[in-house]
């Protein structure tokens, strides 16, 4: 068992897109074959491999995490012929924080339906580690449902209303 | 991607039942984190294996199937801590077929809320495929959805009235 621990983050503006973070760009599509609350299971392609993952319900900033990584023509046929409808495209960038060592910030570029949406995660070792806060980290939005990737297909950024975005 | 293609029957006796069968049995216990119509999402364990199975709808005797080893003890987390609920417990007997070459019989004895349920499937080449039916064989069930392993958590077979689980 995994456990996931993540702080996610609205970003408040572009001092982030150096040439290195830019260079760092892996395009990603994936796609869920579930999206309850209680388990999510993703199907991913991103940079010529397929990685299948199964998440439980959020409890705090935890949740139960496992991840598999599966043929990229099978992790394709599964977005093509089985994956809930839309699919999510973003552009993931990694971002080296100060602290704690070796951590990366990974900043999520959404297209398609959710073009305009940018979010900055963490993946931390426990709930209390202390991280660095750079300048142009804006809102936390680790507890807000809204921001959860398999809730972005049923709402994606596109319909939210314009006092729903704020607070960047 | 790979293509499935299954024929279900039920058991009319217990001829089956040789020595040689009844040491083949594996004990199963698997469950469902999806179970949607037009995908389901299988955990199992089994003889001391992990496996988690994506399936598409079935269409005619057919459907996509993709499956990938996994480490038992997240197969069991899994089973325990994120699957729907009740589980499915079985235990799988191998009777090899007189045709096709090399085709097994897999008999699945169903138990708790499913006992009293026994199937019996083969996995064929093709949708053409000429195969054995032993005297033991009973009534095709291949495209009953009652009899598909994802509706007997939902509908168990202690629950069918006793007209509907005739035929035998």
């Amino acid at each position: 068992m995994a456990q996931e621990i993540e702080r996610k983050f609205l970003v408040a503006d572009d001092s982030w897109r150096t040439p290195e973070a830019l260079a760092s760009g892996v395009a990603m599509r994936q796609g869920y074959l579930c999206r309850d609350k209680a388990r999510t299971v993703r199907v991913r392609l991103a940079g010529g491999r397929g990685t299948m993952t199964v998440k439980g319900a959020t409890e705090g900033f935890s949740r139960l995490e496992f991840e598999y990584e599966i043929p990229a023509e099978e992790a394709a046929d599964m977005l093509e012929k089985l994956a809930l409808r839309p699919l999510v495209e973003k552009v993931r960038y990694r971002v080296p924080a100060a602290a704690p060592a070796g951590a990366f910030w990974e900043i999520d570029v959404f297209e398609g339906e959710n073009a305009g949406l940018i979010v900055a995660e963490m993946e931390l070792p426990d709930e209390a580690a202390v991280f660095e806060r750079p300048a142009w980290l804006g809102r936390e939005v680790s507890r807000d449902p809204r921001y959860f990737n398999s809730n972005l297909l049923a709402h994606p950024y596109c319909a939210w209303k314009e006092e729903e975005r704020g607070g960047q």
